[in-house]
Protein backbone atom coordinates (compact mmCIF):
# COMPACT_ATOMS: atom_id res chain seq x y z
CA UNK A 1 0.00 0.00 0.00
CA UNK A 2 1.43 3.22 -0.98
CA UNK A 3 0.73 6.88 -0.50
CA UNK A 4 2.49 8.13 -3.58
CA UNK A 5 1.05 12.00 -3.40
CA UNK A 6 -2.50 10.52 -4.49
CA UNK A 7 -5.63 9.53 -1.59
CA UNK A 8 -5.76 6.11 -0.43
CA UNK A 9 -8.68 5.34 -1.96
CA UNK A 10 -7.81 5.94 -5.36
CA UNK A 11 -4.81 3.99 -5.38
CA UNK A 12 -7.00 1.45 -3.65
CA UNK A 13 -9.98 1.20 -6.00
CA UNK A 14 -8.61 1.14 -9.29
CA UNK A 15 -8.42 -1.22 -11.90
CA UNK A 16 -6.31 -4.62 -11.86
CA UNK A 17 -6.27 -4.45 -7.91
CA UNK A 18 -7.00 -8.23 -7.03
CA UNK A 19 -9.05 -6.60 -4.38
CA UNK A 20 -10.93 -3.93 -6.90
CA UNK A 21 -11.16 -6.76 -9.52
CA UNK A 22 -13.31 -9.00 -6.91
CA UNK A 23 -15.75 -6.40 -5.96
CA UNK A 24 -13.60 -4.93 -2.94
CA UNK A 25 -13.88 -1.25 -2.33
CA UNK A 26 -12.04 1.26 0.41
CA UNK A 27 -15.26 3.40 1.68
CA UNK A 28 -13.61 5.46 4.20
CA UNK A 29 -10.31 6.22 5.36
CA UNK A 30 -8.55 8.77 7.86
CA UNK A 31 -5.93 8.98 10.24
CA UNK A 32 -6.66 5.84 12.77
CA UNK A 33 -9.76 3.94 10.95
CA UNK A 34 -10.50 2.35 7.70
CA UNK A 35 -13.85 0.80 6.14
CA UNK A 36 -14.09 -0.87 3.65
CA UNK A 37 -16.99 -3.40 1.85
CA UNK A 38 -17.12 -6.33 -0.65
CA UNK A 39 -20.08 -6.30 -3.55
CA UNK A 40 -20.95 -9.90 -3.11
CA UNK A 41 -21.37 -11.03 -6.61
CA UNK A 42 -21.92 -14.76 -8.07
CA UNK A 43 -18.56 -15.63 -7.77
CA UNK A 44 -17.92 -14.33 -4.24
CA UNK A 45 -18.71 -18.13 -3.15
CA UNK A 46 -16.63 -21.60 -1.80
CA UNK A 47 -18.16 -24.93 -2.26
CA UNK A 48 -20.44 -24.66 0.15
CA UNK A 49 -22.38 -21.82 -1.60
CA UNK A 50 -20.77 -18.97 1.31
CA UNK A 51 -18.72 -16.29 0.98
CA UNK A 52 -15.27 -17.86 0.51
CA UNK A 53 -12.71 -17.15 3.14
CA UNK A 54 -10.04 -16.32 0.60
CA UNK A 55 -12.40 -13.02 -0.50
CA UNK A 56 -12.88 -12.24 3.76
CA UNK A 57 -8.80 -12.39 3.84
CA UNK A 58 -8.98 -9.92 0.68
CA UNK A 59 -11.21 -7.75 2.16
CA UNK A 60 -9.63 -7.67 5.63
CA UNK A 61 -5.71 -7.56 4.39
CA UNK A 62 -6.89 -4.19 2.12
CA UNK A 63 -8.38 -2.76 4.41
CA UNK A 64 -6.24 -2.92 7.12
CA UNK A 65 -3.65 -2.13 5.04
CA UNK A 66 -5.11 1.26 4.40
CA UNK A 67 -5.42 1.80 7.96
CA UNK A 68 -1.88 1.00 8.83
CA UNK A 69 -1.11 3.82 5.66
CA UNK A 70 -3.60 5.96 6.98
CA UNK A 71 -0.91 8.33 9.01
CA UNK A 72 1.26 8.45 6.09
CA UNK A 73 4.26 5.74 4.68
CA UNK A 74 4.09 2.51 2.73
CA UNK A 75 3.62 -0.74 4.49
CA UNK A 76 3.82 -4.35 3.52
CA UNK A 77 2.00 -6.81 5.27
CA UNK A 78 3.69 -9.56 7.66
CA UNK A 79 1.07 -11.35 8.81
CA UNK A 80 -2.43 -11.94 9.19
CA UNK A 81 -4.79 -13.75 11.70
CA UNK A 82 -8.28 -14.10 10.91
CA UNK A 83 -11.13 -16.26 12.96
CA UNK A 84 -14.02 -16.80 10.59
CA UNK A 85 -16.85 -17.02 13.22
CA UNK A 86 -19.77 -17.76 11.44
CA UNK A 87 -20.74 -18.70 7.77
CA UNK A 88 -21.15 -15.20 5.93
CA UNK A 89 -23.59 -14.63 2.85
CA UNK A 90 -23.71 -11.24 0.98
CA UNK A 91 -22.31 -8.24 1.00
CA UNK A 92 -19.79 -7.63 4.16
CA UNK A 93 -18.42 -4.47 5.85
CA UNK A 94 -14.95 -4.40 7.31
CA UNK A 95 -13.85 -1.55 9.67
CA UNK A 96 -10.51 -1.45 10.96
CA UNK A 97 -8.63 0.08 13.92
CA UNK A 98 -4.90 0.43 15.04
CA UNK A 99 -3.63 -1.72 17.89
CA UNK A 100 -0.81 0.06 16.99
CA UNK A 101 1.14 2.44 14.56
CA UNK A 102 4.24 2.20 15.09
CA UNK A 103 7.65 3.71 13.25
CA UNK A 104 8.67 0.05 12.25
CA UNK A 105 5.71 -2.20 12.80
CA UNK A 106 1.66 -1.83 12.99
CA UNK A 107 -0.72 -3.75 14.22
CA UNK A 108 -4.06 -3.47 13.05
CA UNK A 109 -7.29 -5.07 14.23
CA UNK A 110 -10.39 -5.88 11.28
CA UNK A 111 -14.11 -6.94 12.38
CA UNK A 112 -16.01 -8.24 9.31
CA UNK A 113 -19.87 -7.43 9.60
CA UNK A 114 -23.09 -8.84 7.15
CA UNK A 115 -25.67 -6.49 6.53
CA UNK A 116 -27.38 -7.84 9.79
CA UNK A 117 -24.32 -6.36 11.37
CA UNK A 118 -23.54 -9.53 12.83
CA UNK A 119 -19.47 -10.18 13.44
CA UNK A 120 -18.63 -13.28 10.62
CA UNK A 121 -15.09 -12.61 10.96
CA UNK A 122 -11.94 -10.78 13.07
CA UNK A 123 -8.74 -10.41 12.07
CA UNK A 124 -5.35 -8.64 13.48
CA UNK A 125 -2.81 -7.99 11.06
CA UNK A 126 0.62 -6.68 10.88
CA UNK A 127 2.39 -4.63 8.33
CA UNK A 128 6.07 -3.32 7.85
CA UNK A 129 6.47 0.03 7.62
CA UNK A 130 8.97 0.87 4.93
CA UNK A 131 8.81 4.67 5.20
CA UNK A 132 8.94 7.18 8.15
CA UNK A 133 5.42 8.33 9.27
CA UNK A 134 4.39 10.47 11.71
CA UNK A 135 5.04 8.95 15.43
CA UNK A 136 1.55 8.72 17.91
CA UNK A 137 2.62 11.00 20.11
CA UNK B 1 -15.46 -28.12 1.29
CA UNK B 2 -17.94 -31.17 1.25
CA UNK B 3 -17.39 -34.36 -0.99
CA UNK B 4 -20.81 -35.03 -2.01
CA UNK B 5 -19.79 -38.13 -3.90
CA UNK B 6 -17.73 -36.43 -6.28
CA UNK B 7 -13.94 -36.04 -6.23
CA UNK B 8 -12.55 -32.85 -4.31
CA UNK B 9 -11.03 -31.62 -7.43
CA UNK B 10 -14.21 -31.19 -9.52
CA UNK B 11 -15.91 -29.50 -7.24
CA UNK B 12 -13.23 -26.79 -6.10
CA UNK B 13 -11.86 -26.15 -9.69
CA UNK B 14 -15.79 -25.32 -11.24
CA UNK B 15 -16.83 -21.63 -11.88
CA UNK B 16 -18.58 -19.40 -9.73
CA UNK B 17 -15.68 -20.71 -7.12
CA UNK B 18 -13.70 -17.74 -5.65
CA UNK B 19 -10.51 -19.18 -5.93
CA UNK B 20 -11.47 -20.91 -9.50
CA UNK B 21 -12.77 -17.81 -11.11
CA UNK B 22 -9.13 -16.14 -9.60
CA UNK B 23 -6.80 -18.48 -11.39
CA UNK B 24 -6.51 -20.82 -8.67
CA UNK B 25 -6.68 -24.67 -9.88
CA UNK B 26 -6.17 -27.58 -7.02
CA UNK B 27 -3.79 -29.96 -9.11
CA UNK B 28 -3.38 -32.94 -6.51
CA UNK B 29 -5.24 -34.76 -3.59
CA UNK B 30 -4.40 -37.71 -2.12
CA UNK B 31 -5.08 -38.67 1.51
CA UNK B 32 -2.73 -36.39 3.99
CA UNK B 33 -1.39 -33.95 0.85
CA UNK B 34 -2.71 -31.01 -1.83
CA UNK B 35 -1.50 -29.28 -4.08
CA UNK B 36 -2.20 -26.25 -5.92
CA UNK B 37 -1.52 -23.27 -8.47
CA UNK B 38 -2.22 -19.57 -8.53
CA UNK B 39 -1.83 -18.96 -12.16
CA UNK B 40 -1.14 -15.65 -11.90
CA UNK B 41 -2.62 -12.36 -14.07
CA UNK B 42 -2.81 -9.19 -14.75
CA UNK B 43 -5.76 -8.85 -11.97
CA UNK B 44 -3.88 -10.47 -8.82
CA UNK B 45 -1.66 -7.39 -7.86
CA UNK B 46 -1.36 -5.46 -5.02
CA UNK B 47 -0.94 -1.76 -4.94
CA UNK B 48 2.51 -2.53 -5.50
CA UNK B 49 2.22 -4.15 -8.29
CA UNK B 50 3.17 -7.74 -6.00
CA UNK B 51 0.40 -10.68 -5.69
CA UNK B 52 -1.94 -9.54 -3.45
CA UNK B 53 -1.79 -11.32 0.09
CA UNK B 54 -5.95 -11.79 -0.50
CA UNK B 55 -4.55 -13.67 -3.89
CA UNK B 56 -2.57 -16.26 -1.67
CA UNK B 57 -4.29 -16.21 1.29
CA UNK B 58 -7.36 -17.44 -1.07
CA UNK B 59 -4.59 -19.89 -2.62
CA UNK B 60 -4.07 -20.99 1.30
CA UNK B 61 -7.58 -21.49 1.65
CA UNK B 62 -8.70 -23.72 -0.70
CA UNK B 63 -5.29 -25.99 -0.69
CA UNK B 64 -5.34 -26.71 3.06
CA UNK B 65 -9.25 -27.29 3.32
CA UNK B 66 -9.02 -29.77 0.35
CA UNK B 67 -6.07 -31.35 2.73
CA UNK B 68 -8.12 -31.10 5.84
CA UNK B 69 -10.76 -33.07 3.74
CA UNK B 70 -8.69 -35.45 2.01
CA UNK B 71 -9.83 -38.84 4.11
CA UNK B 72 -13.32 -37.64 3.97
CA UNK B 73 -15.85 -35.86 5.73
CA UNK B 74 -16.30 -32.00 4.83
CA UNK B 75 -15.11 -29.02 6.90
CA UNK B 76 -15.14 -25.05 7.15
CA UNK B 77 -12.31 -23.00 8.04
CA UNK B 78 -12.32 -21.92 11.83
CA UNK B 79 -9.13 -19.86 11.88
CA UNK B 80 -5.88 -18.55 9.38
CA UNK B 81 -2.50 -17.78 10.63
CA UNK B 82 -0.74 -16.06 7.32
CA UNK B 83 3.37 -14.91 7.14
CA UNK B 84 4.62 -13.37 4.27
CA UNK B 85 7.86 -13.81 4.06
CA UNK B 86 9.08 -12.12 0.34
CA UNK B 87 7.06 -10.31 -2.30
CA UNK B 88 5.77 -12.81 -4.94
CA UNK B 89 5.32 -12.27 -8.36
CA UNK B 90 4.02 -14.20 -11.13
CA UNK B 91 2.56 -18.03 -10.31
CA UNK B 92 2.71 -19.49 -6.94
CA UNK B 93 2.55 -23.37 -6.39
CA UNK B 94 1.05 -24.18 -2.60
CA UNK B 95 1.69 -27.63 -1.00
CA UNK B 96 -0.76 -28.30 2.18
CA UNK B 97 -0.23 -31.01 4.87
CA UNK B 98 -1.72 -31.89 7.88
CA UNK B 99 -0.73 -31.23 11.62
CA UNK B 100 -3.48 -33.05 12.73
CA UNK B 101 -6.46 -34.47 10.92
CA UNK B 102 -9.00 -35.19 13.68
CA UNK B 103 -12.21 -36.23 14.28
CA UNK B 104 -13.47 -32.72 15.39
CA UNK B 105 -11.05 -30.65 14.37
CA UNK B 106 -8.37 -30.47 11.70
CA UNK B 107 -4.73 -28.10 11.33
CA UNK B 108 -3.17 -28.17 8.01
CA UNK B 109 -0.01 -26.31 7.23
CA UNK B 110 0.71 -24.58 3.76
CA UNK B 111 3.63 -23.44 1.85
CA UNK B 112 3.37 -21.46 -0.74
CA UNK B 113 6.33 -21.31 -3.41
CA UNK B 114 7.18 -19.07 -6.32
CA UNK B 115 8.22 -20.42 -9.84
CA UNK B 116 11.78 -20.16 -8.31
CA UNK B 117 10.88 -22.53 -5.60
CA UNK B 118 11.41 -20.17 -3.21
CA UNK B 119 8.81 -19.76 -0.16
CA UNK B 120 6.89 -16.77 -0.23
CA UNK B 121 4.38 -17.38 2.33
CA UNK B 122 3.63 -19.66 4.87
CA UNK B 123 0.57 -20.88 7.08
CA UNK B 124 -1.28 -22.91 9.37
CA UNK B 125 -5.17 -23.45 8.84
CA UNK B 126 -7.69 -24.70 11.46
CA UNK B 127 -10.42 -26.37 10.50
CA UNK B 128 -13.85 -27.87 12.11
CA UNK B 129 -14.87 -31.03 10.78
CA UNK B 130 -18.78 -31.72 10.33
CA UNK B 131 -19.18 -35.12 9.52
CA UNK B 132 -17.24 -38.06 10.67
CA UNK B 133 -14.25 -38.75 8.87
CA UNK B 134 -11.74 -41.71 9.17
CA UNK B 135 -9.64 -41.65 12.31
CA UNK B 136 -6.00 -41.99 12.42
CA UNK B 137 -4.46 -44.90 14.00
CA UNK C 1 -10.81 -25.47 31.69
CA UNK C 2 -13.62 -27.00 34.11
CA UNK C 3 -16.33 -26.34 36.29
CA UNK C 4 -16.41 -29.20 38.58
CA UNK C 5 -19.58 -27.05 40.67
CA UNK C 6 -16.68 -24.96 42.25
CA UNK C 7 -16.79 -21.00 40.95
CA UNK C 8 -13.69 -20.88 38.02
CA UNK C 9 -11.90 -18.67 40.28
CA UNK C 10 -11.56 -21.36 43.28
CA UNK C 11 -10.40 -23.56 40.59
CA UNK C 12 -8.01 -21.17 39.01
CA UNK C 13 -6.25 -19.77 41.55
CA UNK C 14 -4.97 -22.89 43.66
CA UNK C 15 -1.87 -24.09 44.22
CA UNK C 16 0.77 -26.15 41.49
CA UNK C 17 -1.43 -24.41 38.92
CA UNK C 18 1.49 -22.83 36.11
CA UNK C 19 -0.12 -19.78 36.17
CA UNK C 20 -0.84 -19.25 40.25
CA UNK C 21 2.35 -20.22 41.35
CA UNK C 22 4.01 -17.98 38.78
CA UNK C 23 2.09 -14.94 40.75
CA UNK C 24 -1.33 -14.71 38.26
CA UNK C 25 -4.48 -14.91 39.95
CA UNK C 26 -7.83 -14.53 38.12
CA UNK C 27 -9.78 -11.65 39.99
CA UNK C 28 -13.51 -11.46 38.26
CA UNK C 29 -15.45 -13.57 36.36
CA UNK C 30 -18.90 -12.99 35.01
CA UNK C 31 -20.76 -14.30 32.04
CA UNK C 32 -18.87 -12.97 28.83
CA UNK C 33 -16.18 -11.45 30.98
CA UNK C 34 -12.93 -12.18 32.70
CA UNK C 35 -10.40 -10.52 34.36
CA UNK C 36 -6.88 -11.12 36.08
CA UNK C 37 -3.76 -10.12 36.71
CA UNK C 38 0.12 -10.99 37.12
CA UNK C 39 1.91 -9.59 40.50
CA UNK C 40 5.36 -9.28 38.78
CA UNK C 41 8.13 -10.62 40.37
CA UNK C 42 12.07 -11.10 39.90
CA UNK C 43 11.27 -14.13 38.51
CA UNK C 44 8.89 -12.96 35.83
CA UNK C 45 11.49 -12.01 33.45
CA UNK C 46 13.02 -12.87 30.43
CA UNK C 47 17.11 -11.62 29.46
CA UNK C 48 15.98 -8.21 28.25
CA UNK C 49 14.68 -7.57 31.93
CA UNK C 50 10.96 -7.29 30.69
CA UNK C 51 8.42 -9.65 31.47
CA UNK C 52 8.68 -12.73 29.59
CA UNK C 53 6.41 -13.51 26.44
CA UNK C 54 5.78 -16.61 28.66
CA UNK C 55 4.26 -15.39 31.47
CA UNK C 56 2.60 -12.94 29.53
CA UNK C 57 1.11 -15.73 27.02
CA UNK C 58 0.26 -17.47 30.56
CA UNK C 59 -2.14 -14.72 31.67
CA UNK C 60 -3.57 -14.50 28.27
CA UNK C 61 -4.59 -18.31 28.32
CA UNK C 62 -5.63 -18.49 31.86
CA UNK C 63 -7.67 -14.87 31.34
CA UNK C 64 -9.53 -16.14 28.22
CA UNK C 65 -10.20 -19.99 29.41
CA UNK C 66 -11.79 -18.40 32.21
CA UNK C 67 -14.18 -16.38 29.65
CA UNK C 68 -14.57 -18.99 27.44
CA UNK C 69 -16.09 -21.30 30.84
CA UNK C 70 -18.10 -18.27 32.13
CA UNK C 71 -21.33 -19.70 30.80
CA UNK C 72 -20.53 -23.33 32.04
CA UNK C 73 -19.15 -25.79 30.58
CA UNK C 74 -15.61 -26.90 30.12
CA UNK C 75 -13.01 -26.41 27.77
CA UNK C 76 -9.39 -27.07 26.24
CA UNK C 77 -7.35 -24.36 24.39
CA UNK C 78 -6.89 -25.07 20.33
CA UNK C 79 -4.98 -21.97 19.55
CA UNK C 80 -3.94 -18.67 20.57
CA UNK C 81 -2.23 -15.53 18.50
CA UNK C 82 -0.40 -13.19 20.79
CA UNK C 83 0.94 -9.27 19.50
CA UNK C 84 3.20 -8.11 21.89
CA UNK C 85 2.94 -4.47 21.47
CA UNK C 86 5.71 -3.03 23.51
CA UNK C 87 8.22 -4.06 26.25
CA UNK C 88 6.09 -4.74 29.58
CA UNK C 89 7.22 -4.22 32.84
CA UNK C 90 5.69 -4.53 36.68
CA UNK C 91 2.15 -5.86 37.40
CA UNK C 92 0.11 -6.81 34.19
CA UNK C 93 -3.75 -6.58 33.77
CA UNK C 94 -5.54 -8.59 31.33
CA UNK C 95 -9.04 -8.77 30.52
CA UNK C 96 -10.81 -10.94 27.92
CA UNK C 97 -13.84 -10.74 26.05
CA UNK C 98 -15.79 -12.93 23.89
CA UNK C 99 -15.70 -12.72 19.68
CA UNK C 100 -17.77 -15.72 19.73
CA UNK C 101 -19.37 -18.19 22.68
CA UNK C 102 -20.72 -21.43 20.50
CA UNK C 103 -21.79 -24.63 21.52
CA UNK C 104 -18.25 -26.41 19.99
CA UNK C 105 -15.76 -23.76 19.69
CA UNK C 106 -15.15 -20.01 21.59
CA UNK C 107 -13.41 -17.30 20.81
CA UNK C 108 -12.46 -14.82 23.50
CA UNK C 109 -10.00 -11.74 23.28
CA UNK C 110 -7.67 -10.16 25.60
CA UNK C 111 -5.96 -7.09 26.34
CA UNK C 112 -2.93 -7.66 28.37
CA UNK C 113 -2.60 -3.33 30.25
CA UNK C 114 0.10 -2.17 32.15
CA UNK C 115 -0.38 -0.18 35.39
CA UNK C 116 -0.16 2.77 33.01
CA UNK C 117 -3.24 1.38 31.23
CA UNK C 118 -0.97 1.16 28.11
CA UNK C 119 -1.81 -2.18 25.96
CA UNK C 120 1.62 -4.38 26.22
CA UNK C 121 -0.12 -7.50 24.37
CA UNK C 122 -3.33 -8.45 22.69
CA UNK C 123 -4.60 -11.87 21.54
CA UNK C 124 -7.44 -13.97 20.50
CA UNK C 125 -7.45 -17.76 21.80
CA UNK C 126 -9.64 -20.11 20.28
CA UNK C 127 -11.31 -23.31 23.01
CA UNK C 128 -12.79 -26.27 21.84
CA UNK C 129 -15.88 -26.66 24.69
CA UNK C 130 -15.52 -30.26 26.02
CA UNK C 131 -19.38 -29.89 27.33
CA UNK C 132 -22.67 -28.27 26.64
CA UNK C 133 -23.55 -25.05 27.75
CA UNK C 134 -26.01 -22.14 27.36
CA UNK C 135 -26.26 -21.41 24.24
CA UNK C 136 -26.41 -17.48 23.26
CA UNK C 137 -29.90 -16.17 22.18
CA UNK D 1 17.41 -11.71 23.45
CA UNK D 2 20.66 -10.85 23.22
CA UNK D 3 23.89 -12.06 22.74
CA UNK D 4 26.10 -9.58 24.45
CA UNK D 5 29.01 -11.32 24.09
CA UNK D 6 27.50 -14.60 25.94
CA UNK D 7 27.02 -17.98 24.36
CA UNK D 8 22.73 -17.98 23.96
CA UNK D 9 22.37 -20.99 26.38
CA UNK D 10 24.28 -19.22 29.45
CA UNK D 11 22.31 -15.70 28.87
CA UNK D 12 18.66 -17.90 28.52
CA UNK D 13 19.88 -21.15 31.04
CA UNK D 14 20.27 -18.64 34.07
CA UNK D 15 18.45 -17.89 37.27
CA UNK D 16 15.46 -15.43 37.75
CA UNK D 17 14.69 -16.08 33.88
CA UNK D 18 10.79 -16.88 34.35
CA UNK D 19 11.55 -19.72 31.54
CA UNK D 20 14.60 -20.72 33.66
CA UNK D 21 12.77 -20.90 36.80
CA UNK D 22 9.77 -22.83 35.43
CA UNK D 23 12.38 -25.61 34.88
CA UNK D 24 12.59 -24.80 31.43
CA UNK D 25 16.58 -25.25 29.35
CA UNK D 26 17.80 -23.86 26.27
CA UNK D 27 19.86 -27.57 25.18
CA UNK D 28 21.21 -26.89 21.72
CA UNK D 29 22.09 -24.02 19.89
CA UNK D 30 23.51 -23.26 16.43
CA UNK D 31 22.82 -21.03 13.37
CA UNK D 32 19.15 -21.58 12.10
CA UNK D 33 18.48 -24.08 14.64
CA UNK D 34 17.46 -24.50 18.49
CA UNK D 35 16.33 -27.21 20.56
CA UNK D 36 14.92 -26.87 24.75
CA UNK D 37 12.74 -28.84 26.91
CA UNK D 38 10.84 -28.69 29.64
CA UNK D 39 11.26 -30.67 32.87
CA UNK D 40 7.72 -30.74 33.73
CA UNK D 41 7.05 -30.40 37.53
CA UNK D 42 3.97 -30.60 39.48
CA UNK D 43 3.84 -26.97 39.09
CA UNK D 44 3.49 -27.04 35.25
CA UNK D 45 -0.11 -27.91 35.25
CA UNK D 46 -3.53 -26.55 34.62
CA UNK D 47 -6.69 -27.05 36.15
CA UNK D 48 -7.16 -31.07 33.71
CA UNK D 49 -3.65 -31.71 35.43
CA UNK D 50 -1.95 -31.84 31.55
CA UNK D 51 0.78 -29.28 30.89
CA UNK D 52 -0.82 -25.93 31.13
CA UNK D 53 -0.75 -23.84 27.57
CA UNK D 54 1.53 -20.77 29.01
CA UNK D 55 4.09 -23.52 29.97
CA UNK D 56 3.99 -24.45 26.66
CA UNK D 57 4.57 -20.86 24.96
CA UNK D 58 7.25 -20.15 26.95
CA UNK D 59 9.26 -23.02 25.73
CA UNK D 60 7.92 -22.21 22.23
CA UNK D 61 8.83 -18.57 22.99
CA UNK D 62 12.31 -19.45 24.67
CA UNK D 63 13.45 -21.77 22.19
CA UNK D 64 12.29 -19.92 19.16
CA UNK D 65 13.83 -16.09 20.06
CA UNK D 66 17.22 -18.45 20.63
CA UNK D 67 16.70 -19.95 16.81
CA UNK D 68 16.03 -15.96 16.00
CA UNK D 69 19.57 -15.16 17.46
CA UNK D 70 21.46 -17.68 16.24
CA UNK D 71 23.18 -16.03 13.95
CA UNK D 72 23.99 -13.04 16.04
CA UNK D 73 22.14 -9.78 16.89
CA UNK D 74 19.46 -9.14 19.01
CA UNK D 75 15.45 -9.93 19.11
CA UNK D 76 12.29 -9.03 20.60
CA UNK D 77 9.04 -11.00 19.72
CA UNK D 78 6.59 -8.99 17.89
CA UNK D 79 3.57 -11.98 17.78
CA UNK D 80 3.30 -15.91 18.65
CA UNK D 81 0.50 -18.15 17.03
CA UNK D 82 0.46 -21.66 18.81
CA UNK D 83 -1.77 -24.95 17.82
CA UNK D 84 -3.04 -27.17 20.90
CA UNK D 85 -2.58 -30.68 19.09
CA UNK D 86 -3.38 -32.66 21.90
CA UNK D 87 -3.01 -32.76 25.62
CA UNK D 88 0.37 -33.07 27.27
CA UNK D 89 1.79 -34.89 29.69
CA UNK D 90 5.47 -35.03 31.07
CA UNK D 91 8.50 -33.36 30.01
CA UNK D 92 8.60 -31.95 26.35
CA UNK D 93 11.05 -31.50 24.00
CA UNK D 94 11.50 -28.21 21.50
CA UNK D 95 12.96 -27.56 18.24
CA UNK D 96 13.24 -24.33 16.46
CA UNK D 97 14.16 -23.38 12.97
CA UNK D 98 13.85 -20.72 10.29
CA UNK D 99 11.38 -19.73 7.73
CA UNK D 100 13.05 -16.71 7.64
CA UNK D 101 15.95 -14.83 8.54
CA UNK D 102 16.06 -11.24 7.72
CA UNK D 103 17.94 -8.38 8.59
CA UNK D 104 14.34 -6.83 10.21
CA UNK D 105 11.79 -9.85 10.93
CA UNK D 106 12.66 -13.09 11.54
CA UNK D 107 10.11 -15.75 11.40
CA UNK D 108 10.52 -19.07 13.37
CA UNK D 109 8.74 -22.20 13.57
CA UNK D 110 8.52 -24.82 16.69
CA UNK D 111 7.45 -28.14 17.00
CA UNK D 112 7.04 -29.59 20.86
CA UNK D 113 6.94 -33.21 20.85
CA UNK D 114 6.38 -34.98 24.47
CA UNK D 115 8.51 -37.90 25.16
CA UNK D 116 7.14 -40.39 22.85
CA UNK D 117 7.84 -37.75 20.49
CA UNK D 118 4.31 -37.41 19.81
CA UNK D 119 4.00 -33.62 18.56
CA UNK D 120 1.59 -31.69 21.02
CA UNK D 121 1.89 -28.41 19.91
CA UNK D 122 2.75 -26.09 17.00
CA UNK D 123 3.68 -22.22 16.21
CA UNK D 124 5.43 -19.68 14.04
CA UNK D 125 7.09 -16.84 16.11
CA UNK D 126 7.89 -13.44 14.77
CA UNK D 127 11.09 -11.70 15.80
CA UNK D 128 11.98 -7.93 15.08
CA UNK D 129 15.89 -7.88 14.88
CA UNK D 130 17.24 -5.21 16.70
CA UNK D 131 20.67 -5.20 15.80
CA UNK D 132 22.14 -6.09 12.27
CA UNK D 133 22.93 -9.69 11.95
CA UNK D 134 24.73 -11.57 9.27
CA UNK D 135 22.83 -11.42 6.02
CA UNK D 136 21.52 -14.94 4.35
CA UNK D 137 23.35 -15.40 1.01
Amino acid sequence: MEEMNRPIPSVVNSPHQFSYENGIELTHVEPGLARGMLHAGPNSINPHGMIHGGAIATLADTVAGSCACSRGGRCVTCSATLEFLRPAQGDLFCEATPKKLGQKLSVVQVTIRNAQEKAVATGTLTFFMEAPQKVER
